[in-house]
């Protein structure tokens, strides 16, 4: 018999002292800074949300939201297959489905967990799933969830996509990647990718999280640009928090692939449906875009002005390809120290730091927004290439 | 070389043919019903939400929803490192720490996803974790993606616990357990628990979901109730959606376990924050539930008193503890009928099947919250135990 050294009583407030030593390795490497907490009406100029179209405190989402609370109440009150499933949530579901021409829609609490439910319910123990290594979180967690065989392949390297699909050891197969990825704010080859998983026999499950609302016809999304949505090989899911400025997620694709998700994802079944509110908040969203198809023009051009003023300042600033775009800091700890001047300077940014990175260059990350004016985007230039580390100008 | 017949092309409309022979599967088992969504006033008799303090609807709490909405705007925004975190979040984890008497809290935009970073972040490839078969589902994918050795053991069977964590492989240990089991809602032996993980060096992580705003002094939840609240090596996961009537969820336990939980889950990094309605709606139901200590006592007394009605009427009723309860069911097919009937005749009630059925016996589930009168107690009693398939009364 063996001592079992790993089974013996230790004192209850020595149990968790292994995360001291965590947060000691964490503060070292530059990881360990946490935001203020902003208010309701911030001073600054905000280029660190996601709230592209700038709809979140719009009066029709914002009223609608406030209204559905009223008369729906505060929750959902439920499960899907108890209570929880309103006729607002199949109307968000349905004209959702209509507005991105997809058969079906299934309405999630949040982005993050539709792409947990839809990896999951698209794959498992007999499948291989091909993804590029730039991938999301919640993607990653998905994939990590599947039990399929995963292969993370380079960033944006279809041949290496084609090659794992070929040598895979499982009959079915799932390319799973973002539509703009959150690092670079660069896009994938959709319309390549369609091709190599028809070649292969794979379906294709695209995040248009950051391309939803601001690329494709009218906000359409990236998807729809690259002509796949109504394709029945091609799944997408998408965020209500960002360009819609609500809350939640849904996924969109063929009906027997939503019909899956509804009746096996445990990231839907064991889930509160969303908020009512929240539900409303995305409809009334939904509805300013088809009423205002222009504001996902304008938010383009503004991530582009932004990049070339940085740009000319001597940083390295990724391409822009829709709301957002990242510059690159010498070091995790520059990253947040950076961002940190910005915001004293009345400007706020986000950042990117392992292991929200992939490649470990921790970075800048900025978004813009479709309120942004000409002279919003000068003071932004001016005060992120001002407060830049020296080793961050080339 | 091999002549990969995985990967050979496939036309895009049979990619997804498996998902229908997997649906045929579903239907053959019984398995593939879904509700009908409800209206905003559904004149049924609700025993299927967790609603248990009937507040989602309280004025106080949909009226808090509606004016953080308009004034905070739709959604929070962002992600916490970026531009998600309000002072009202802020708020809701200083409050929601200082009623159960713990040091921290974090709040998140599900319990699922609470629950996930909970047990991802406190665990990992160094770590054992040891669980009780009947588990929450949003438990038990956070186990799979933990990569730590996962053990099982008998549902309520503390002594199996004890063996497992003696027998462990891995220095580190974690105890995840649901304080009131979903399935019969039936209580853990926490403080059993406790002490097992005590005698063998391991945290102890307990999901409250079903028993905050239930259970404990002034409904302060099953952990307070068991005198673990503040322990240093015990966290409390919450969701918002259930007795607090909102959206969200929450980790509570000391300020360690919660810096590492908000600076390494990436269910929590990587996921938009909960929308200001949500967590306002939170903060207010925690101002009714303090203004009115009673409300958890009547719940009680309420689930107690339906459980006996049923049994009398020779249905095989668990022993509720908190608000919920389970009636079991001959087969998958009979449990969704028999919702049907009782739907049929104004009266919702749940229903549980594999795979959310551990032990693959299909139930009803029923639950109870403050609002019901004895009247409607006595109808449900009724309408339940008519409709009852015969194989069900024994
Ligand atoms: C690419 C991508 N997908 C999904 C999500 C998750 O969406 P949500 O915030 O609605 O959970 C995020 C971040 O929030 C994201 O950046
Ligand atoms: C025991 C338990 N934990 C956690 C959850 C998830 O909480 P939420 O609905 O807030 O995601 C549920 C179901 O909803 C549950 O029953």
């Amino acid at each position: 018999m063996n001592a079992r050294p790993n089974s013996a009583p230790v004192p209850a407030e020595q149990v968790f002292d292994w995360l001291d030593a965590e947060a000691a390795r964490r503060v070292e490497a530059g990881l360990a800074h946490r935001p203020q907490p902003r208010g309701a009406t911030p001073g600054e100029l905000d280029l660190a949300g996601d709230d592209y179209l700038g709809l979140a405190k719009d009066k029709r989402v914002a009223g609608a939201a406030a209204a559905a609370a009223l008369r729906w109440g505060a929750g959902s009150t439920g499960s899907p297959v108890n209570n929880g499933s309103t006729e607002l949530h199949a109307e968000l579901e349905h004209e959702l489905a209509r507005f991105c021409g997809t058969q079906a829609a299934l309405v999630f609490s949040s982005g993050f967990l539709a792409n947990l439910a839809a990896v999951t319910a698209l794959s498992g123990g007999e499948s291989a799933i091909v993804t590029d290594r730039h991938l999301g979180a919640s993607l990653i967690e998905g994939c990590r969830l599947s039990r399929a065989d995963v292969a993370a392949v380079a960033h944006s390297d279809t041949a290496a996509i084609k090659h794992a699909l070929a040598t895979r050891r499982k009959a079915r197969a799932l390319v799973v990647t973002d539509s703009v990825f959150s690092v670079d704010g660069h896009l994938a080859p959709l319309a390549e990718l369609s091709t190599a998983c028809r070649e292969h026999g794979a379906g294709l499950l695209i995040d248009d999280a950051h391309g939803f609302g601001v690329l494709g016809d009218g906000g359409r999304g990236a998807v729809q640009a690259a002509g796949l949505a109504a394709e029945p090989d091609v799944v997408t899911t998408i965020s209500l928090a960002k360009a819609l400025g609500a809350q939640g997620g849904a996924v969109l694709g063929p009906r027997r692939v939503i019909r899956q998700i509804a009746e096996t994802a445990r990231g839907f079944l064991a889930d509160t449906r969303l908020a009512p509110s929240s539900v409303a908040a995305a409809l009334a969203a939904l509805g300013v875009l088809k009423a205002e198809p222009e504001l996902p023009g304008a938010v383009q051009a503004c991530a582009v002005a932004l990049a070339a003023g940085l740009r000319d300042g001597g940083l390295s600033v990724s391409s822009p390809q829709a709301a957002l775009m990242s510059v690159r800091a010498p070091s995790a700890a520059d990253a947040a120290n950076w961002a940190a001047r910005c915001a004293e300077q009345g400007v706020r940014v986000g950042f990117l730091r392992p292991p929200s990175v992939p490649d470990g260059v921790s970075r800048l990350r900025l978004t813009v927004h479709a309120r942004l004016t000409e002279s919003n985007v000068d003071t932004a230039v001016k005060v992120v290439s001002a407060s830049a580390p020296s080793a961050a100008t080339s």
